[in-house]
């Protein structure tokens, strides 16, 4: 089995990205090509040992082979023709827009390549974080309470300490806690530099966070161990960028195997069939023993390996195990039966 | 200002499509280049003269010249290198699947080519009847009753008649109307057959409808006439199709001014920022005088050119207004920063 790993692209979470694959660098056995997307949306094959993250700051990349995205695949120029680039399933590690916006996915599913990762569907309604608690209701998954303020708005209603998110950003980018009104404006002032829209939710001192990784295999989900992050307040996103470069596996959280059931019972209701094809993590908050789902990361930084026994293996099966397009027949039924009607 | 309009795709509809592409030509007086796409998502040039029908149905387009997409727009191969199909805004004329469930506006997007139509977000929220419903409540806009199947399941809970659609079709497509029990299992393994998640919705015999088309324009809406569709009892799939070949002006429902109002007043909700980029058509249902959404057009038949009285003005408005991409500076700030931490 030979993997594709996609990285970089044209989003504020470029650098986490570039870590991340460095991450899955050492983590993985497996034979991988690692194709990078630069800030100009152009791609270009990596020489496995040159992964560096100077390769990427310093501009070095740009001597590597370019490639180009069509049907099938990603092809390289030879000297005679084109070469297309090897590899079995693609992982998509592209954190942040392009990655998790559904735009490289909807990119991929039509050229016709086989990633994991979220489909555009499912890109859509997690990076979204409106459009998250609109689809947890909707299944009966408990959020935290929230409201949305435009760019320009300074008023909110949910009383204080509060969160302030951008709607759609990921790794805390843009994230403040504010304790009081006269914190406000500066917290709305720099998510709004982010996003045009912003999540104000209750900040909730010292919950309970867990966090889940796990996919679906011919069905069957497969799950990591139940993580309990450690934190100050709240990860930033120097620390958050530490986490994603996480390659060594962490303690399994000490808790009551009850409440372990009840979050891989939420789990499922959450991936259902919309991210089958991902491997995703699940961060809950446990709030008066009500489990509540505060974010899904439908890409996790360096693909929450440090959570499973054996990653490698998950990731293999998964692979065999992704959503294939439905086939939709184009039969010109209709034009041939109205040219007939026409007698033409 | 010269147009490109994309049609075909990968889709139930893409006859639909082909449709409309030929009554847009009838219609626009601007100058226009035809890119289809066809059943192996591979583009093709088609020159203005041959889009007829049969070019499509007997494959005879496969003579036309194929094109490249990339980053920058549609390349054709000439003697010396590549040559950028010239056009100022793309229309996305793609309906249904490909086109309307984001995955083209994702490839657009992706590859900076401007485009008239709806975006990833927007695109994924309409096509899938379940997700408008979600969109319409979080925004205070009302829609009929509903409840989802999964396939498998034949057991409803709405009172008789309902209305049966496959989740994420739309042309009428596997739709049916069931009067009592005996008629549900026919209707539900129809609409099976395109989709494996279904939406019931009790229909409500002679409901007044009405059909409203519209986009944003520099923050100002345009508004097209307000239509009462002429129907049997719904819709079918032939009738539709036709539908879409509309390229004649059509009567303004006579309804009251107030109602007109605020038809418009919804429909500016609905739009909000979501739908920038796009025009769309919202039909309404009318009951008890409540007005109720059931569906979002977020590529209408033929644009619904035949609701507007200078539809190439809007065309030619709206391009000039479409929403660009926020630039995301990728400096690889942290990246260095770790690099000088570790010495490196």
């Amino acid at each position: 089995m030979k993997f594709a790993i996609l990285f970089g692209g044209v989003s504020y979470e470029h650098e986490i990205s570039i870590v991340s694959a460095i991450s899955l660098k050492k983590v993985l056995k497996s034979e991988i090509v690692y194709i990078f997307c630069d800030k100009d949306r152009d791609f270009y094959l990596i020489n496995s040992k040159d992964i560096k993250s100077k390769l990427f700051s310093s501009g070095e990349y740009k001597k590597s082979p370019k490639l180009t995205l069509k049907r099938g695949g990603f092809f390289q120029k030879g000297l005679v023709g084109e070469k297309r680039v090897e590899f079995d399933t693609l992982i998509n590690l592209v954190h942040g827009a392009d990655g998790e916006d559904g735009k490289l996915a909807a990119v991929l599913s039509f050229f016709g390549i086989d990633y994991i990762g979220p489909r555009v569907d499912a890109s859509v309604l997690s990076f979204n974080k409106l459009y998250t608690k609109l689809y947890a209701s909707s299944i009966g998954i408990d959020t935290v309470d929230y409201e949305v303020l435009q760019k320009g708005a300074y008023k909110i209603t949910t009383p204080y300490p509060v969160i302030i998110k951008p709607l759609r950003l990921g790794s805390s980018i843009g994230v403040s806690i504010v304790r009081d009104e006269s914190e406000l404006e500066y917290a709305l002032d720099v998510a709004y530099e982010f996003d045009d829209e912003v999540l104000v939710e209750p900040f909730i001192e010292g919950v309970k966070e867990y966090n889940l990784a796990g996919c679906k295999v011919d069905g069957e989900f497969i799950f990591s161990i139940v993580e309990e992050p450690q934190k100050g307040d709240f990860l930033d996103f120097d620390k958050k960028y530490l986490d994603f470069s996480r390659d060594s596996r962490v303690q399994k959280a000490q808790i009551d195997p009850f409440l372990e059931e009840n979050l891989k019972k939420e789990f499922k209701k959450i991936y259902g069939t919309l991210f089958e094809g991902a491997l995703i993590r699940c961060d809950f908050f446990v709030v008066d023993n009500e489990i509540k789902l505060n974010e899904i990361n439908p890409i996790p930084g360096s693909m929450a390996n440090y959570l499973f026994e054996d990653f490698e293996g998950v990731i293999q099966n998964l692979s065999k195990s992704l959503p294939k397009e439905k086939p939709i027949p184009i039969e010109y039924r209709y034009i041939n039966s109205i040219q007939k009607a026409k007698g033409k």
